[in-house]
C-alpha cells in the first residue's frame, strides 16, 4: 500500500518530536542527508526552581529580550541541568518574539516564549497556558526585584496579553515613556515574573497539584455567549479580555 | 579574571546557536550531561520552491494547525532537503501557536511560525518580517487553491496581524461562522499563502533582490508621530495598523 505524504505527516506529527518529512515524499527534488531520528515528544520535564529560572530570564533579557528570556529560563535551565535534547535547541531563534515579534507589539514576547516552552515539555499544555495568560492579564506586574538593584518599578495591570496594550497601560500608570530605560527594566522584570509563574505551574502539573484559579472572567464570558463558539453570532474566537479594545460598543449593540 | 554568568550568556548569545548555559554557572545545582556544541547561527538558508513549501504547509495545517504549518513549510522543507541541523528541531512544539496561541486569538499563528522560521535562517530577519506582516495586513487572503478542491473560499483583508481581528473580518465578509469548516479551510489556505510569501521573501534576500513594498501606511505613521518613539507622548510601541481598534478616538483626541 502506498503511503501518501499526508499520511506520513500525520503519522510523524503524532508520534515523533523531530523532523516530519522524509525522502519518501521529496518529489525527487532532494534526499535528506541524515536519517530521521524521532525522539519522544514532549521532551521530559523535571522540577525547576522558579527563582533560579526567573534570574536566568532576567539576565537573558539583556541578550535577546522577552521571548528569548522566558524560553531560556525554562528550556535553557533544563539544558543546563540535563544536556540533550534541550541543548540542541537553537535558542537564538527566540529573539524573534522581542517586543511582540520584531517590535510589532502583537503578543507579549514573554508569553510567547513561555507558551512555546510549555508546549515543548508538557503533554497537557493548554490549561497551563490558559492559567498563565489569565494570570498575566489580571495581576499587577512586575513583581521581580533583582538582587543588585534598589530601583523601584511601578507595577500595572496589563488587562491584555498584547505587548502594545501592556506597555501603554504601564506608561499611563508609571508616567514613563515607551522607549525609556525604565520601560526596558519593567519588561526585563516582567520576563522574570512570567518565567517564575510558568515554572510554578509546570511544577504543579508534574506533582498533579495544578488547579487553575484564573478562569475567563465573567464579563468576557458574557461577550463570548453571543460572539464565540455556539453563540448566535459566532463571529469571533479567542480567550482574550475583550474590554480593553471594545470599551465603546456603540449604539447598535444591544444593552448589556 | 572570573567570567560572570552574564558575560557567558552574552558571549554565547552572540556567538552560538545552540545552548547558552554552561556548567560554569550552574550554581552547583547540576552539571550538563553533554558538552555544549555551538553551531553557526542563523542556520543556512537555501532557495526554496515557494509552491512546494505552500503545499507542505497546507497539509501540515491538518496535523498541527497554523503555526506548525508555516514552520513546517520552511524549516521542515529544509530538513527534507538537507537533513541536519533542520531535522533536529522539535517541530511539534510549534503547535502552541494554533489559533493565536492555544486558541487565545492573539497573534495569527501562521505569522508566528513564519517569523520564527525567518529568524532561524536569516541574518537580517526584521525587514523580512516587516514586509510579511505588512503584506498580510493589506492583501486579500486566502489566495491558495488546493489542487484537489474546487471549493471557493471568499478572501478578505485582515487589516491586522491578530488572529481575532483577521477571523472576525473574514466572518463578516464571508458570512460563515468562526468555528465553521469553511473558516478552518480559510485558515489552512492562508497558512499556505503566508509560507509562499515567506519563501519568496527569503529567496529574494538570498539573491540580494529584496525590496520592501509594504511600508507602514501613512495613517499609521500619523499616529506614531505623537505616540511612538520620539513623539511628544511616546506612550506606545509597535508597527500594527492602529485603525481596526482605534476607529473611535473620542472627543478628547485632537482633530486629525
Amino acid at each position: 500500500m502506498k503511503t501518501t505524504r499526508r499520511e506520513i505527516i500525520q503519522m510523524l506529527g503524532v508520534a515523533a518530536g523531530t523532523v516530519v518529512i522524509t525522502p519518501l515524499f521529496s518529489r525527487g527534488v532532494s534526499v535528506a542527508k541524515e536519517p530521521i531520528k524521532p525522539v519522544d515528544f514532549p521532551w521530559p520535564y523535571s522540577k525547576l526552581d522558579p527563582d533560579v529560572s526567573a534570574d536566568i530570564s532576567y539576565k537573558g533579557y539583556e541578550v535577546g529580550r522577552c521571548m528569548y528570556g522566558t524560553f531560556l529560563g525554562i528550556i535553557g535551565r533544563l539544558a543546563e541541568e540535563k544536556g540533550a535534547p534541550y541543548n540542541t535547541f537553537p535558542f537564538l531563534m527566540m529573539k524573534y518574539g522581542k517586543g511582540g515579534v520584531a517590535d510589532w507589539a502583537t503578543l507579549c514576547g514573554a508569553l510567547n516564549g513561555a507558551a512555546a516552552a510549555i508546549y515543548l515539555v508538557s503533554n497537557k499544555p493548554e490549561p497551563i497556558v490558559d492559567e498563565l495568560f489569565g494570570w498575566f492579564q489580571q495581576e499587577k506586574l512586575p513583581i521581580y526585584q533583582p538582587k543588585d538593584s534598589k530601583l523601584e518599578i511601578v507595577p500595572s495591570v496589563a488587562r491584555s496579553t498584547l505587548c502594545h496594550v501592556s506597555v501603554s497601560r504601564w506608561c499611563k500608570v508609571s508616567k514613563f515613556k515607551a522607549f525609556s530605560k525604565e520601560r526596558e527594566e519593567r519588561c526585563a522584570r516582567l520576563t522574570a515574573d512570567v518565567t517564575k509563574k510558568t515554572a510554578e505551574l509546570l511544577n504543579q502539573q508534574l506533582a498533579s497539584t495544578f488547579k487553575p484559579v484564573y478562569p475567563i472572567p465573567d464579563h468576557v464570558k458574557q461577550c463570548r455567549a453571543c460572539h464565540d463558539k455556539g453563540g448566535t453570532l459566532e463571529n469571533t474566537r479567542g480567550k482574550m479580555d475583550c474590554s480593553p479594545c471594545h470599551f465603546n460598543l456603540g449604539t447598535a449593540h444591544k444593552k448589556i
